[in-house]
């Protein structure tokens, strides 16, 4: 996982297809030339060792994917991370949760609500999942600390960011539980945001937002939720503020309105979407036809980016037969993976 | 459809089935007793041309069901006013319009946005339409001034209420159209207020609520606005604020949220719910079968309000058969008509 070029789509379906992550090592470099391109550097074992001890100094723990403990809804994600760094009360991810997000310049007002919503979502024995931000982040953490809350942070499980955060991380390490995907020590960068949205998202049963700005993060949580099949929902705000125009305009797209603990209780216990289940369906094997799908799918990929089930339709190749041939190009750092199962070719 | 126990479903039906005033008016008697009652007494000659010489001296004019002026959607409503007084610009009756309702002791950033909603409402060329109350009406009635705009008043064309906008009314009969069901010199009483509501539901290709109280009579306009097939559109406002609750519980019940003039002409636009074809295939005749119905529909009915079309499906007559029963109870003085089309039995 750590290894360059080698993302969570990708390990996920070496590991399918190879069956340990030893077997996958192995078999890389051989994909990577079938893809025509270079075998990409893989991380070694020392290296791995040497995180491994850190993480144990830090008192953190390893949660991955496949084991008991990894949370089934953000296993449910196809690019689901295949490795997080945990440290707090594991029990919380035993919990049906709930993700509270918004501006990090929010309103007082707003922050008000954010905290007073966190607790009573604690009264109905919801987690609340946040991002350890500014603002309404923080106020969701707040409000939720007695009764539990989730933060997942863009960079290490030691970095303190915002640093002005760094009493509340620690309250939460003690309290509640801190959720990383990058190795320890790792600043985050503005890359890292998209993948800690989609944990948060991808954790919780559905993703309340509190006032965002339109174009903002806030609204990628959102989007990721919905396409993941999980309940998006917003608290609404006079059109006279323009920090609520994110929030109304996501009411507009079909988010449900949210004015109190109980909507939100209401909403995430409605029979889930069908989504989920067609997401399982598509991770049925099926029988590979690698050599013909490789010359097709590359055909059937450019720069802009494609959904992989439109590749699928359009290859008339198996759906399995599609999978290996993208993971062969990706493996040769040929492919550009985007948000929403789209792919792309990468440019020469 | 000045006589007492005469409304206005039962007028449209007794046209419909006598093909005009005189012959209806000669046959109630008749209907009455066959349904077991009295016969209502009727309006007299003399009392009607009293009533039309008191419009004439107020510069007012008739516009009755069936005339040309007479504006199709409102037609379409089953408790279509027979007869509306008007004063001022007839021609504002041709123009598409939306309504603009909501509470009396508004905010005054919601009042500012209702008259600026309205305004803008006027530059998409739609006539805004609004009931002439405090708050919110009078808002909507200001903003559109300039550009059309349709007063619908509870009591007589010539009456102010509430006192304080008789320059209001005044500016409207000059410049807008104001519209009353009631004779002239009636004062407006409680009862009058959800008559008014569906005229302005009634008369518009939808309804906007801005700033509502849970159960007040703007949301009253816009469930009437939804059970005629309009589009029911409702300003957001932030859940720490309980004026903002009724408009967000519509949001929550489906309701279009409105954040500018463009939302309301996008959602107008679009294609009209189908409850419109409903009703007009509803209002052709069936072959009658008046005694036997009688009876069956008498059995079915009983203190509790049901739906008309209950009673056909359950009474295996034909809806002109139904109708017609119905008809003669009501002239019977037997019967009570709700919301909805639902009928009921009244208690002997």
């Amino acid at each position: 996982m750590r290894s360059p070029g080698i993302g969570p789509v990708t390990y996920r379906q070496l590991l399918a297809r190879f069956g340990s992550a030893a077997a996958a090592l192995q078999a890389v470099p051989d994909l990577a030339r079938r893809g025509g391109g270079h075998a990409p550097r893989l991380w070694t074992r020392d290296q791995a060792e040497r995180e491994i001890a850190a993480v144990d100094k830090l008192g953190a723990k390893y949660v991955t994917l496949g084991q008991g403990l990894y949370p089934p809804l953000l296993a449910e994600l196809e690019d689901a991370p295949p490795v997080l760094i945990a440290k707090g009360d594991l029990n919380l991810l035993d919990r049906q949760s709930v993700a509270i997000v918004g501006a990090r310049n929010a309103s007082a007002a707003a922050c008000r609500f954010a905290r007073g919503l966190a607790h009573d979502l604690g009264g109905e024995g919801l987690v609340v999942v946040s991002g350890l931000a500014r603002g309404i982040d923080s106020a969701a953490h707040d409000g939720a600390l007695e009764s539990g809350t989730i933060a997942v942070i863009a960079g290490g499980i030691d970095v303190f960011y915002p640093p002005e955060n760094e009493e509340r991380q620690r309250s939460i390490w003690e309290r509640g539980l801190v959720l990383a995907e990058m190795p320890p020590g790792t600043e985050p960068r503005a890359r890292h945001f998209p993948y800690r949205n989609r944990i948060i998202a991808g954790l919780s049963a559905g993703t309340v937002v509190v006032e965002a700005a339109p174009r903002s993060g806030s609204l990628i949580t959102a989007r990721l939720a919905a396409e993941a099949g999980r309940e998006v929902m917003a608290v609404p705000g006079s059109p006279l503020d323009p920090r609520a125009q994110g929030c109304n305009q996501l009411i507009r797209d079909g988010a449900t309105l949210i004015q109190s603990s109980a909507d939100v209780a209401e909403a995430i216990r409605l029979p889930a979407s069908s989504v989920r289940a067609e997401r399982r369906a598509f991770n049925h094997g099926e029988a590979l036809n690698g050599d013909d799908a490789l010359g097709v799918v590359e055909q059937l990929l450019g720069p802009s980016p494609v959904p992989v089930d439109e590749i699928i339709r359009l290859s008339a190749a198996s759906s399995g037969a599609v999978q290996m041939a993208l993971l062969e190009l990706d493996l040769a750092g040929r492919l550009d993976r985007h948000a929403g199962g789209k792919v792309s070719l990468r440019p020469a």
